[in-house]
């Protein structure tokens, strides 16, 4: 399923290759966000073609509430309703519910929430969202958890851990008594949580290992806790996941973010980033930084990165994306996305070589140093 | 500059090939709206090679407002600053500032306006115009006219007639007296007027025709007026323009308006329609059309349009589409607007083959028929 290829000598950086249903997986990856069945701006032709993206995600609350179910079961899954190919992961539902559905409600049963769109009442148990995952089909699944709001006092966090771990079992019981629908083999991804408490991270690793499922996640991370507080729960909690399966880290992050954590044995990973915040603006350069709102750009008719990780990179000038942003026009939009996933996928594959060649720590250093800067 | 290649026997239609700096267009041509310097959603690589559009339109107005012409002089002109080779056609503003600026005055000397953006206060004349569209560079130019609105009465087109036709002088002086600043050749075209009244539309055509620019267009058309009135005023006007140089009918329309447009011996078109409707959910296919907010494609997955003028028609699923339209996700009016162009461009150069084969006439009855399906 999973096989370490290289380990770096000088960090706990590792490169691998992970089998899935709809194809392998070079390792560390960097999954595009595909929320409700489509990376947002971007058609799947040039998700593959200029991206390049190995896998996407989907997300479970916004698949389940819309097209549902139903549609998605008569299309034969995700993959076939949005035309995608290669291999897909799902998350739970769980985070979604926290942080987009108002009116909800934890019990130990599940996550009682209305939807955002039309306020309608739903329920996500641990069990449902394996069925629903299992009618999304995607290559890797998530199992539900609570994700703690950050800070909260140990207190909560011991409670939302057990709560986590209740759910866990739960999930993975669901999991081994039921089959995928669509003639494709679906693993199953256990989340550790445990908010920046070394203590509770530790049990939670513990217990998440201990589920011998193909994959293990961390969740709760960059939440709101400083930088460092989260390296420094990475390097508890990947001290216990196992070696020999991948490490999935939630929702991170910035570039420098996920250079630390590949140096610190993680392996995938997914952030909204390069998308939410290419649609306003932001573009991610080997240069550093860019707000192509700011004036300076005005008259800057140099492409958007020289060093061209896509197409549009090369093809398109500061100068008109600045006035594509400013205007409101989707294009500005289109072109910063694909501009910022190419980025972020391209650093995540060049760490893969820097591991193989054996000079990642090296080549890491200066590559924060560089992605730090902002123009 | 324009050859007809071939003319119909039954009907006014005919193939022509209208040379430019950017190259050549075979004609009857469809021209997609790229109003702020962008067909929106659509990137330059898919417009030239998906939707193969072999001229695109510019807004005087809005590329005036912004970027302004400080940034595309810098740039070089238009077709730098957005990165287009082929041909471009840019009008002159005077549309838009009826139909957008609000607090908007009329006076022998030109248009004063506001800037929908900023409230900023700006006058459009017919020597002002001309030397912003020198800055932009189009490839065809537009002189500045009053768009007459639709219902008005003799009185008010007859003076509004006579304000285009003292403008239009003012313009093509302008024009004689100042050179391109890009290297490359522009053509200006005059604009008939005159409402629906036919012989104010008699007295602006012979205007028009006898300022013996490259080609003319017609305007103040498809602005409200039952559909024969528009045949009948293209009729009439198309007596009297030249033969041997294109004919532009600006604004119109949908799919029948253009084949009985070209049927009348019409050789341009530009309209909003493909792209706007598009993004709104109404897709026009070889089948009729569609409007895919409804259930009724919520469990469809053939594709867009199985007769395929673009990628994206047999890529993606009527089931899928409506999902990404409802939910309002970009990529529904990316798919949306590629696809509806390229069934405007597919349906206008068969059009051309059809002429040029000599069944035109029998063929356009057909899709008449076909095309005002409602699916």
């Amino acid at each position: 399923m999973f096989t370490v290829t290289s380990r770096d000598k000088e960090t706990r950086a590792r490169s691998g290759m992970l089998n899935t249903a709809h194809g392998e997986i070079p390792t560390p990856v960097f999954m595009p966000v595909g929320t409700a069945g489509t990376v947002k701006g971007i058609l799947q032709r040039d998700l593959a073609e200029d991206i390049d993206a190995r896998i996407i995600l989907g997300n479970t609350y916004h698949l389940y509430l819309r097209p549902g179910t139903e549609i998605l079961k008569s299309a034969g899954g995700l993959h076939r309703f949005m035309n995608w190919s290669r291999p897909m992961l799902t998350d739970s539902g769980g985070y979604q519910v926290f942080s987009l559905a108002p009116n909800r409600k934890l019990t130990d049963e599940g996550a009682i929430f209305k939807s955002h769109i039309d306020g309608s009442r739903h329920v996500f148990t641990p069990e449902n969202t394996i069925d629903i995952q299992r009618i999304i089909g995607a290559d890797i699944m998530m199992v539900l958890d609570e994700c703690a709001p950050f800070p909260c006092d140990h207190r909560y966090a011991e409670k939302s851990v057990a709560l986590t771990h209740l759910w866990l079992e739960r999930a993975v019981a669901r999991f081994r008594e039921t089959d995928p629908l669509w003639n494709h083999e679906q693993l199953l991804f256990p989340i550790v949580q445990g908010s920046t408490f070394d203590d509770l991270r530790k049990i939670s690793a513990e217990k998440v290992a201990s589920m011998g499922m193909a994959g293990n996640a961390i969740g709760g991370l960059s939440v709101g806790e400083p930088a460092d507080e989260m390296y420094r729960i990475i390097e508890i909690v990947n001290e216990i996941l196992p070696e020999n399966k991948p490490r999935y880290l939630m929702g991170v992050g910035t570039p420098v973010n996920l250079l630390e954590a590949i140096g610190r044995g993680i392996d995938m990973f997914d952030c909204v980033m390069p998308t939410r915040n290419g649609r306003n603006g932001m573009l991610f350069t080997s240069e550093g930084v860019i707000n192509i709102k700011n004036k300076r750009w005005a008259g800057d008719f140099s492409p958007l990165d020289p060093s061209g990780p896509a197409p549009v990179s090369l093809y398109y000038s500061k100068a008109y994306l600045r006035h594509l942003i400013i205007s409101g026009e989707i294009l500005g939009s289109q072109i910063a996305s694909i501009h910022n996933l190419s980025f972020y996928i391209r650093l995540v594959s060049e760490a893969r070589e820097k591991i193989e060649e054996g000079n990642f720590k090296k080549w890491k250093d200066q590559m924060v140093k560089k992605l730090s800067e902002r123009l």
